[in-house]
């Protein structure tokens, strides 16, 4: 069975969420047959590349609020990743565009390190004060941390058209799939959750989606298909000539 | 939509039968779309470790024919191979206990270097004289030529317990899907494919399987769903406050 997740560094909910999915797949009965996959989508990909922006300030301005709104909304975030064990800094963070950072997660996906890049990102921009964003060299520690190799991590950050293309491709299949907001969960292609819904909800669509699980329909199905090569404990048949 | 081929590398029909697969997918509609997987299966799993056997002796003694008869199905798979471009030694190749490669290829697809190492151990199996059985230091190479650490590579083969369990998983699962040969392809857990298949057997397949693709459930049909923390391209709604 196969989970993706969709989600943005710069998306608290989805850091929050990440971890309540977790404690579910924890609890999960089939839990060693999931596969989790995280993909790409950016909240806000015309914000500029390098700059930075404190968050109190973004909120406020973006909404009209004041600061002490903002810092209230900031406070009820905190308070629900208190709740996951989470770190998480109100005063002080910043955001920005998070495309390289996909990037990077690409390249951890073929590397097989990408929850432990996602995981040190997340840290990295919530439970941290330093910033994120416009600090290659931060990244470069992280990625490395992640188990990264340094040279090829800043071998994809120095060219904006590695792993571009798979980013795109992400937030397209996001689109298509009717995501217009992160976290957004996908259980085999047949449940979409939407959010950092409560544990038991993840638990709830984790069963469904195994129990959803279709039955093999055989080669039999395929037009076409008849005795093929085929090796097996008694040894390897070699079918009829026009066979390939 | 994810395609998981079951193979030997002991298993001349699953080497045959990848190179087919391939030239289906590399025309399909969807190619980016599709996510290969390989997994486990051992034709002999009984085979004494590290020792060796010529092919040609042991097909003889097992089915009770002359070297000649066994010269000749060797000589139709050649055939085959041929039609694939792929080399392929019909004299002198040996054959072994496969389940040391099969975990190098658990570490291989958790570095994302899978498919790489299994073209490499193919063609150090059927396509050169050399034995790539009872030889530690011929499957260091080939899995350093294809992207492995060499540490972490030495590191698996000299602990017989790493990746033991992932072989043997996918070989439940194998068992479990009706799989008593290889190759054995599963496209999206829906459709199973027996056998080096003729390449547009392999294209229908693909195409059935995209077409069957489930349509999305949304989160609504999860019992317990309801508003949760979620962040868009507006911002981060935050729920009430019960909803964690």
């Amino acid at each position: 069975m196969r989970v993706e997740i969709w989600t943005d560094i710069a998306c608290p909910w989805c850091y929050v969420g990440k971890a309540r999915f977790e404690r579910a797949l924890d609890g999960f009965a089939h839990r060693a047959q999931v596969e989790v996959v995280h993909r790409s989508f950016e909240l806000d990909p015309s914000f500029p590349k390098g700059e930075t922006v404190r968050v109190l300030s973004m909120l406020a301005k973006k909404y009209g609020m004041s600061e002490e709104q903002a810092r209230q909304g900031e406070a009820r975030l905190k308070e629900n990743a208190d709740g996951e064990g989470l770190g998480y800094v109100t005063e002080g963070r910043d955001s920005g565009n998070t495309f390289d950072m996909h990037r990077l997660l690409h390249l951890a996906k073929d590397r097989g390190r990408q929850d432990a890049l996602i995981d040190g990102l997340y840290r990295g921009n919530f439970a941290e004060e330093e910033s994120l964003f416009g600090d290659a060299e931060r990244l470069v520690a992280i990625a490395v941390a992640a188990g990264l190799d340094e040279a090829e991590t800043r071998a994809v950050l120095v060219d904006p058209e590695k792993y571009a293309a798979d980013v795109r491709a992400d937030e397209r299949e996001a689109a298509e799939l009717g995501a217009n907001g992160v976290p957004f969960f996908v259980l085999d292609r047949r449940y979409g959750v939407s959010g950092a819904q409560p544990v038991e909800v993840f638990a709830q669509a984790l069963q469904q989606a195994w129990d959803a699980q279709p039955r093999l329909t055989p080669v039999t199905a395929v037009a076409g298909a008849g005795e093929a090569g085929v090796c097996g404990p008694d040894g390897c048949a070699v079918p009829p000539r026009d066979g390939s």
